[in-house]
C-alpha cells in the first residue's frame, strides 16, 4: 500500500480540517478524530469570486463558484462503510448534517449533493473511505426534475409523491429490500439499474438537514444494513451513492429556476448505484437504460442476504 | 483472434439477413456484400407481440416491442469507420437510411435509433466494425427534450434552434472542428465531455432518411474525415456516437407524448462522445458535467489534426 494521504498521522497532507468528531481539546489538523473533513485538493468549484453571470451570444456563462469537500469517513484505511460499528456510521451522518447545514448559510449556493464514489470503476480516486459534498450555485437539472414531478402530484392531490411511492411498495412488498418501520429500502419499479436501491424515511420529511438524532441513528442502521446485503450478494461490488435532498432550505421559495423550502415539494432519500453495467450509445441517445435484472429479483436477493449480524 | 460471426464467409452464424450491399445476383447470406444488416442475436427489443399498455397502481408498464438490428459496416474484421474508403462509408450511409425508412412504415415504432459503441469501455462487445439500430414504441426521454427545446423556439423565433446554434459557431470560429460549406463538425460550448462532437448539415433538414444523394456522400465524407481527428489527437479512443433524427415522419404529428413531422422541430445531427471520463456520483446525483478540456481547445487540436490525407 502507498502513502495515503487521509490516513490518521498524515493531517498536514491534506488541505486544513473544516470540521471534525475528535475528543474535546483535540487539536485540529493531529490524530485522534473519528471523521474528518478537508478541502477537496482538487476542487471543482471554488468559493472564491462572484458568479458573473453573462450571455455568450444564445448561450449563458457563468464562474464555478461552489465549494468541495472531503468527508473522510474513519481514520483507518481498510475499514469501510460498512465495516464501520453502526455509531461510527451515526456520527458520518451526523457530519454530513453539520456540512449541509453550515453551508446552507451562504445564499450563493443553492444546492449541496453529499455523494460517495466506491471502487475505481464508480470514480474513486482514493481507496480510503470517503464521501464528498459539490456545492452548486445553481439547482441541478435531475433535482429539479424530481422537484417539478414532486411539485405538480402535490398540487394535484395534496400529497407527496414519494409518500405515495412508499405506501405502493410497503403494501405490495415485491420491491421491498429492507423495512424497519422507520426507514425503507426498495428496488425501485423500472430501475435503471441491476440492484438499484431507493433508500427513504417512511415519515414525510424534504430536508436531510433536520433530520433529528433518532432519525439519524435510524438512517445509520439502515444504510449500514443495505450497503451490507448489496456487499455479500454482489460481491464487493463498485458502487455509487447519492443523497437527494430538498435545495438550500435557507433561501426563500423560489419556483421555476428552482429553489424551495416548501416542504411537500420534496422527500429526502439516497439513491444507491451498484455500476454493474456500462453506460453505452443506446443509454446516452435515449435516456432509457436497459436492466437485465428485473427489481422484483433484485429485491429477492437483497431482502434474503445474509449480512452476518443477528 | 477468435471466431468471429460478423467476418465475411461466417454468414450463416448470424440471423438471416435482413438487408445487404451486394453485387446483383449474389445469393443473401453468402460471401461478397459491402455492408450487411442481421437482428441482433441478444435483442433488447423484439417487434413480436402489442404493447398491452397498462397501470400497476401508480406506475406504467408496457411490452419491448421494437427492433434491434446489427449494421456489420465491412466484412473485413480490421478495418475501421476512418480506415474505409469515402465511398464505402457513403455505402454505409445509404444503409442508414434505407433502415431508417424501412423500419418507419410500422406505426409502433416511435423512434428509431441509430448508434455505435467503438472500443470495450464504449460498450463494444464485438471487435468487427458495426453499427447498431434499436426502433422503440415511445420517444426517448432525450429526444423529447430537444424536440421541445427546439419547438419552443421555433414558436418564439421562426427559426430552427438547429439552425441558429451552427450560424453563431460558423460565425464565432472558436468551436468548430470541421467544415466543408456542406457540413460542419462542432466541439459544443459548455461540452459534457472532453472532445465531444455534434454534426450537421448546414442547410436545414429534420429528416435522416431524406437525404439526397448528394447529402449522403457529403455526410459520409465528414463523418469520416471527423473520426480520423479524433483518432490522431486522442490515439484512437474508445467512443458512442448517436444519430439524432426526427421520430417517426410516417406518423401524424403529435404534440406532447411526442411524435411530430414538423419540419422546423428538429434538425437532425450526429453526437460523437469518446470514452475519456468515467461518470461518478456527481454526474448521477446533478446531471451536470465536469469536463477538463474546454470545447475551444478540443476544437483547436481536432482542426489542427494532421488526417493523413490531402
Amino acid at each position: 500500500m502507498g502513502f495515503c494521504p487521509f490516513c490518521e498521522g498524515n493531517e498536514d497532507k491534506t488541505p486544513p480540517e473544516i470540521y471534525a468528531i475528535r475528543p474535546p481539546g483535540s487539536p485540529a489538523d493531529g490524530p485522534g478524530w473519528t471523521v474528518r473533513v478537508v478541502a477537496n485538493k482538487f476542487p471543482a468549484l471554488r468559493l472564491e469570486g462572484d458568479l458573473d453571470r453573462t450571455g455568450v451570444g444564445m448561450f449563458d456563462r457563468m464562474n464555478g463558484v461552489g465549494t468541495h469537500e472531503v468527508l473522510i469517513e474513519t481514520p483507518r484505511h481498510d475499514q469501510n462503510l460498512p465495516d464501520l460499528p453502526e455509531a461510527h456510521v451515526e456520527q458520518l451522518i451526523e457530519v454530513y448534517q453539520q456540512r449541509l447545514n453550515d453551508l446552507k448559510r451562504d445564499p450563493r449556493l443553492r444546492y449541496i449533493l453529499i455523494f460517495k464514489n466506491y471502487g475505481v470503476t464508480a470514480g474513486a480516486s482514493l481507496a480510503h473511505p470517503h464521501t464528498q459534498l459539490i456545492a452548486t450555485p445553481v439547482t441541478p437539472q435531475i433535482v429539479a426534475q424530481e422537484l417539478s414531478a414532486a411539485r405538480e402530484h402535490y398540487v394535484q392531490k395534496e400529497r407527496c409523491l414519494f409518500c405515495d411511492v412508499i405506501r405502493q411498495e410497503t403494501e405490495s412488498r415485491e420491491r421491498i429490500v429492507y423495512d424497519d418501520g422507520q426507514y425503507v429500502a426498495i428496488a425501485p419499479f423500472a430501475s435503471r439499474f441491476p440492484f438499484e436501491i431507493f433508500l427513504a424515511p417512511r415519515k414525510h420529511a424534504h430536508d436531510f438537514g433536520d433530520l433529528s438524532k433518532e432519525d439519524g441513528r435510524g438512517f445509520a442502521r439502515a444504510l449500514r444494513d443495505v450497503l451490507r446485503r448489496l456487499r455479500v450478494i454482489l460481491q464487493d461490488p463498485p458502487y455509487n451513492f447519492v443523497l437527494h435532498t430538498a435545495p438550500n432550505t435557507s433561501l426563500g421559495p423560489r419556483r421555476e429556476g428552482y429553489w424551495t423550502t416548501l416542504p411537500y415539494d420534496f422527500h429526502w432519500h439516497l439513491e444507491i448505484i451498484p455500476r454493474l453495467t456500462r453506460v453505452a450509445g443506446f443509454e446516452w441517445g435515449t435516456g432509457f437504460y436497459i436492466n437485465p435484472t428485473p427489481p422484483e429479483d433484485a429485491a429477492r436477493f437483497l431482502r434474503e442476504a445474509s449480512t452476518g449480524e443477528a
